[in-house]
C-alpha cells in the first residue's frame, strides 16, 4: 500500500494554493508560493517541497509574515528596480518586479531588483530560472540568519547565504543553473544526520565552544562553516554586505536577532542581477549564446556534469509521469487542507 | 651582505616604468604597469611584484602584446562602459575605463565595465581597491587560460578565473576587500611544491589522466582542480560566461588555444561591476557603511580576520620603512633596466 501516488503540476500546485489560503493567506501569495513549492516538489528538491508547506503557516500563525500584503514596485528609472515586500512572503514580490527588471536589463545592459522585507524561505533557482526563460542572464543572492562562523571564528554570524545563477540556453528546454549555500552543507543536512545517529564529515561545523566537530547535535548548537574556507567565507560575506548592508535591509545577523528562532522562515531582503548577453556582446565578434554551448559541451565531453542535472531529470519524470507523493505526503496535504492553521503544530 | 636594500613606492615605481619603457612600452602602458607592479611588492604580494615584469616584457618579445595600442573608450549611454584595449596589457584600459564607470554607478545605481582584447597578468585586488576609494562597491571576474579541471572533469577547460570583491570602508585606510582564484590553490603555488620536492595536498589536482594526483610535476602536466569542489566549479563556469562569453571576448579555452602556451600573460576579456551603495539603499533606513562596519566589527570580536590584512601589514610597513627588496632583486631591476628587452630570456 506503499506504492507513490501521481499528481500533475497543475493538480498539486492547486492543491497547495487551497491549503495556503485555507490557512489566511492572500490569493496572491498563496497562488506564487504553490508556483514556487510545486516546482521544488516537481524537480525532486523535497527540502523545497510540500514539506514547507507547514513551515508557511506556522510563520503566518506566529505572526511573522503579512498574509496580505500587496508588493510595491518603486522606479526611479535607474538601473535598480526596487519592490517593498511589506512583511509578505518573497515569491510574490520576485514576480512583481520581474516584468520592469527584464525591460530595465535589455535598456541598459544589466539592472538590480531589490526586494526588500520579504519573508524568505524559497530557493533561488526558481528565480534565475524564470529570468533566463525571459533571455537574461541572472545572479541572485540573500542573507538568511545566522547559523554559519566565518572562518576562523567561533560563533554563528553569517547565514546559509545561497548564490544562484542562470544563464539563457536558447533552444534548450533548461538553462544552465546553480543554486547552492555558501555553507558546507544545508542545516537539514546536519538534522538529518542528527537523526540517523550519524557523525558528521570533517569541516561542517563547530561547537557552542567554537572546536571543530562531528557531532551532529553539538554543531546544531554550534555553528555550521562555510563552504571552500576563507573564500567560500569572503563569498558569504559579500552577500550579506551587497544583499542586506546594500540594500538597506537585514544582514544574517539582525534577522535572526529580530525574529529569535531559526524555526520560522527569516525577515531580509534579496538582490538579483540581470544581464542581457545581447548588449554586452552588441558590437563584439561571435554570439554570447553560442559561446555558452561551446562551453557546456566542453564540460560534458570529459564526462563532468552541469548543475542542476539531477532537478531536470526529476522534472522530466514529472512531465512523463506526474509528481510522484508518497501515501503519507498525499495524507499530509488532506490534512492541511482540513484542518487549516489548526493542523499546523 | 644579505641585508634588504629599501626603496619607497615611488622610487620603486618610476625605475618599473624605466625598464618597461626601455623595454619598448610606451609611456602610456609603462606607467599604468609600474603602477600596480610596484603595488604588488609593497603589498608584499611577490607573485604579482617585480617578478612580473619579466614576464611582461617576454610577452612583448613574443609579439603577443601591442606596445602602444591606446585603450579606446565606448559608452553608448547604457549601463555598460567598454574599453577596446586592442590587444595592450589591461592596467591603463582599466584606468581609462574608471571615471566613466564610477559616474555612471552613480547615476544608475549599478554599472559594468568591459575590457576587452586585453592582455592579462595583474591582480584584480587594485583595481576593486581603487573603485572603493572612489566609494562604489565593486566586484572584478576575468578567465585567464585553461588549465583547471571542471568537477567531475578530467582535463583543463576553466581558467584560475580571480574573483575580487572591495567594499568601501569611509575614513578606514584601506576598504573591505578579497581576491582570490577559484582553483585551489595558484598554478605559482604547484610550481613551488615542485621545486621543494613536496608533495602536494590532497585535492589539488590531477594528473594528465584524469586521476588524483600529489604529484606537482603530474599535476602540472594534469589540471588543477576548483575550490570548493562543484561549487567553486560552478563560479569558475560562470565568471567564463559572464567576463567571456558574455562580453564577446574569448573564454579561458579559446585563450590557451590563441596563445599556445602558459608562459606568456594571456588575452582575454574582463568584467568589473561597481555598485552604489548610496543609490541601493536610497530611502531606506540605516546607513549601507554603518552596517557593513557592524558586520566586520562582528567578524574581528569573534577572532576571524578580514581577508587581506596581511597585504595591508605590508603597506603599512613599506609606508614606514620602505619596501625591502633583497640584494637579488636589486639587481634584477639593475639587470633589466641595463639590458631592455636583450635581458629576458
Amino acid at each position: 500500500m506503499n506504492a507513490p501516488i501521481h499528481l500533475d503540476f497543475d493538480t498539486l500546485r492547486r492543491r497547495i494554493a487551497a491549503i495556503l489560503r485555507r490557512g489566511g493567506l492572500a490569493p496572491l501569495h498563496a497562488e506564487a508560493l504553490a508556483r514556487v513549492i510545486a516546482a521544488g516538489e516537481r524537480d525532486g528538491a523535497k527540502s523545497h517541497g510540500i514539506y514547507r508547506i507547514e513551515g508557511c503557516l506556522r510563520t503566518l500563525k506566529a505572526g511573522k509574515v503579512s498574509a496580505d500584503a500587496e508588493p510595491e514596485l518603486l522606479d526611479d528609472g535607474s538601473g535598480v528596480i526596487r519592490v517593498a515586500a511589506g512583511g509578505a512572503f518573497s515569491p510574490a514580490a520576485f514576480e512583481c518586479g520581474v516584468p520592469r527588471l527584464v525591460e530595465r536589463a535589455r535598456a541598459l545592459g544589466l539592472a538590480a531588483l531589490a526586494i526588500n522585507d520579504c519573508v524568505h524561505f524559497s530557493a533561488l533557482w526558481p528565480e534565475v530560472e524564470a529570468l533566463a526563460g525571459h533571455g537574461v542572464a541572472a545572479l541572485a543572492l540573500c542573507p538568511s540568519y545566522a547559523t554559519v562562523a566565518p572562518a576562523g571564528g567561533t560563533r554563528p554570524l553569517l547565514g546559509t547565504n545561497p548564490l544562484a545563477f542562470a544563464w539563457p540556453r536558447p533552444g534548450a528546454e533548461t538553462p544552465y543553473v546553480f543554486d547552492f549555500a555558501t555553507s558546507v552543507a544545508a542545516r537539514g543536512e546536519i538534522e538529518l544526520h542528527r537523526r540517523a545517529g550519524k557523525p558528521l564529515p570533517d569541516a561542517w561545523a563547530i561547537d557552542s565552544q567554537g572546536a571543530p566537530t562531528n557531532d551532529p547535535a553539538a554543531a546544531l548548537a554550534g555553528a555550521m562553516l562555510p563552504f571552500g574556507g576563507h573564500k567560500g567565507s569572503a563569498i558569504a560575506t559579500m552577500i550579506e554586505l551587497l544583499a542586506g548592508a546594500m540594500i538597506g535591509d537585514l544582514t544574517s545577523r539582525g534577522a535572526l536577532d529580530a525574529l529569535g528562532t531559526t524555526t520560522l522562515a527569516p525577515r531580509h531582503g534579496e538582490l538579483i542581477l540581470a544581464f542581457s548577453p545581447e548588449r554586452f556582446a552588441a558590437g563584439r565578434p561571435g554570439d554570447p549564446f553560442a559561446a555558452g554551448e561551446a562551453l557546456f559541451g566542453a564540460i560534458l565531453d570529459q564526462g563532468a556534469r552541469l548543475p542542476s542535472q539531477r532537478r531536470f531529470a526529476a522534472r522530466a519524470r514529472a512531465a512523463a509521469e506526474g509528481i510522484a507523493l508518497t501515501p503519507d505526503e498525499v495524507a499530509l496535504l488532506d490534512r492541511l487542507e482540513a484542518g487549516g492553521l489548526d493542523a499546523v503544530s
